[in-house]
């Protein structure tokens, strides 16, 4: 007998190290991989990160993974940089949008909100919950946010910037009613990318990880696009988008496209009472991480300005990954800083004014 | 007997129109058509333009379709503008990338190239053809741009920027040596969405025509990425990218990206020897039409001159189509209107410097 399908396995994928080029050694060594038994189910990527995308520092003294010690992110974040409020967004739990299963995605994030409510929320007022639920289970993400969209701890409804489909499409209403009913704005996420999600951009599979990290903001525009075009802001006004890593550059140059493309042909969609970048200066807002560095500043500035970027932007630092903008080195315009720093989160998020305090030292200078 | 598969046809679609809302009539009576018995064969894309996509001014008063009748061009562009050349990229042809079987695809293009170089170039010294290959089949591709490429009256190959794959990917690479060899751009023109190609957004497929088309810089992006990544201008230094009807605003975000995240992770790309910007301002050049249109011009020549837009950008009308840039009304810098209006195409082309003549009344002004 002869038997044409026989497996042989491996211990450890490490059997392999020895047989790489250097280069891809490191790769494998060192660099994001899809994880094992005690990891998080979701459809991983094929863009992996080829160090990992965790900086090193951020690994607790006292073990475990980055971002899991409350006190030592105190040191780190909080207290290091005298922050007010802090949004988190979980790590892995909004990678549920990539799974096939639509009520296996909805079950994990009911299990991640409320492992996030029970352990992180009662630590420290000055944490805010971004609750996730699964975008391709747009009734199941609708009950999620009415379930748990009322705990006072929670700020926002939390997506992946990797989606099936944009974000206006009809088939994701049920999730905007909720959330708009609950007074929560949406963020999208950069990730998401792999299983059944779409491509990150709009020519098929990229093929480096900087290549496809610089052109995941083409996810942030196709959301944004949609959910304008789609008029989600006039059917449900009591919600917000909010653009997470998507980068803030390229804002203007694809607002000035839609309200062109707009006033060409508004027919299509006549329900819009209002230009695109209207609707995206009062309904949209967008985190600053990673903030795009010109050779002359002002180039991006001026840009930003012609859209009324000053009442859009949210700084954000996206601890404790790898590309993190640090609040004491991160500049700003000084006309822009309180708003960008503070202001404009504190409004969409409704979190009490400001104490009067100090000035904090170097913060943002 | 019960036959339960049974068809009924109706001589024209034209049977809907009292059937449908007014919005929609319109769409279905004046809008964007995948064509009848005579037309072209390509994968129509899904996004059809309201109204159809050409200036209903260009139809020729002696019949037949816009851009075929060539002395109703002269008098609409070249005589009107007082061009010294209009590089031709055809019409439908390109499209040939959408089609699932590559061997029709190129028979197709080959077809068309023979027309084009029969019809139309020896008709006038000002036109320069751009010859199409289908890039799915990238051997047939290169040996087209052997076969024909080296016509005098030839000064380029198109594709669309719709695709299976960016461009970068070494799967196209035999069609980027063959342009090397031949001294010749590849221009990525905005088009193929459809048939085989991927959805033009990295989010999956928009919505409606005016947000697609916006979106539709995402391909250019992507494209653009790629070809910096796996370093085709180290490999193929005598061709070049062009990036045709994909606007031009984006530019400086996606490279100021592209450099921050080359920077960072440049080990996985290790064959690259400067910035994706530093390739981009010497390799890739960049069509203005449709020019992005800001409410403080300044923010869009501030940005572009930070990656040194003034050597990238060059002139394009888009004649006939709907969204036509005037040269008499569109706005350039001043400084910029002799590079963008003229001197980057005449050296990216390698076409004769111009002869001293009376500044042209207007034009560019």
């Amino acid at each position: 007998m002869i038997d044409c399908d026989v497996h042989n396995g491996w211990d450890s994928a490490r059997v392999l190290l020895p047989y790489l080029d250097r280069s891809f050694r490191d790769y494998l060594d060192r660099g994001e991989l899809p994880g094992g038994r005690d990891s998080f189910p979701h459809g991983h990527r094929a863009w992996l990160h080829p160090e990992g995308y965790m900086r090193y520092d951020t690994l607790p003294p006292s073990g475990g993974a980055p971002a899991t010690d409350y006190a030592y992110m105190c040191e780190q974040l909080l207290d290091r940089y005298d922050l007010d409020y802090a949004i988190l967004l979980g790590e892995e739990g909004m990678e549920v949008s990539t799974l096939a299963n639509p009520y296996y995605a909805s079950a994990l994030a009911r299990a991640h909100n409320d492992w996030v409510l029970d352990t992180w929320a009662p630590l420290d007022d000055r944490l805010r919950i971004s609750i996730t639920v699964a975008p391709q289970d747009p009734e199941g993400a609708a009950a999620e946010i009415r379930r748990v969209g009322g705990h006072p701890s929670v700020s926002q409804v939390v997506v992946t910037s990797g989606s099936q489909r944009p974000y206006g499409d009809p088939f994701f209403h049920p999730m905007w009613e909720a959330a708009s009913e609950m007074r929560l704005p949406i963020a999208a996420h950069l990730g998401g990318q792999g299983g059944v999600n779409a491509n990150p951009t709009g020519t098929g599979p990229p093929t480096f990880y900087w290549e496809t990290h610089a052109m995941l903001c083409e996810t942030g525009m196709g959301h944004l696009a949609s959910v304008l075009a789609h008029g989600v802001f006039e059917r449900y006004p009591h919600t917000r988008l909010v653009l997470v890593e998507c980068g803030v550059a390229w804002l203007p140059a694809v607002l000035w496209r839609l309200d062109a493309d707009y006033t060409a042909l508004r027919k299509e969609t006549p329900w819009l009472k209002r230009l695109p970048s209207e609707y995206a200066h009062e309904f949209v807002r967008v985190t600053t991480q990673p903030l795009e560095r010109p050779r002359n500043p002002d180039a991006l500035w001026t840009a930003l300005d012609d859209i009324g970027g000053r009442d859009m932007l949210m700084f954000a630092s996206d601890y404790p990954h790898w590309d993190f903008d640090d609040p004491f080195t991160t500049r700003f315009p000084a006309e822009w800083r309180d708003a960008v720093l503070d202001g404009n989160a504190r409004a969409l998020y409704r979190l009490p004014a400001a104490r009067p305090r100090e000035e904090a030292a170097g913060a943002g200078a």
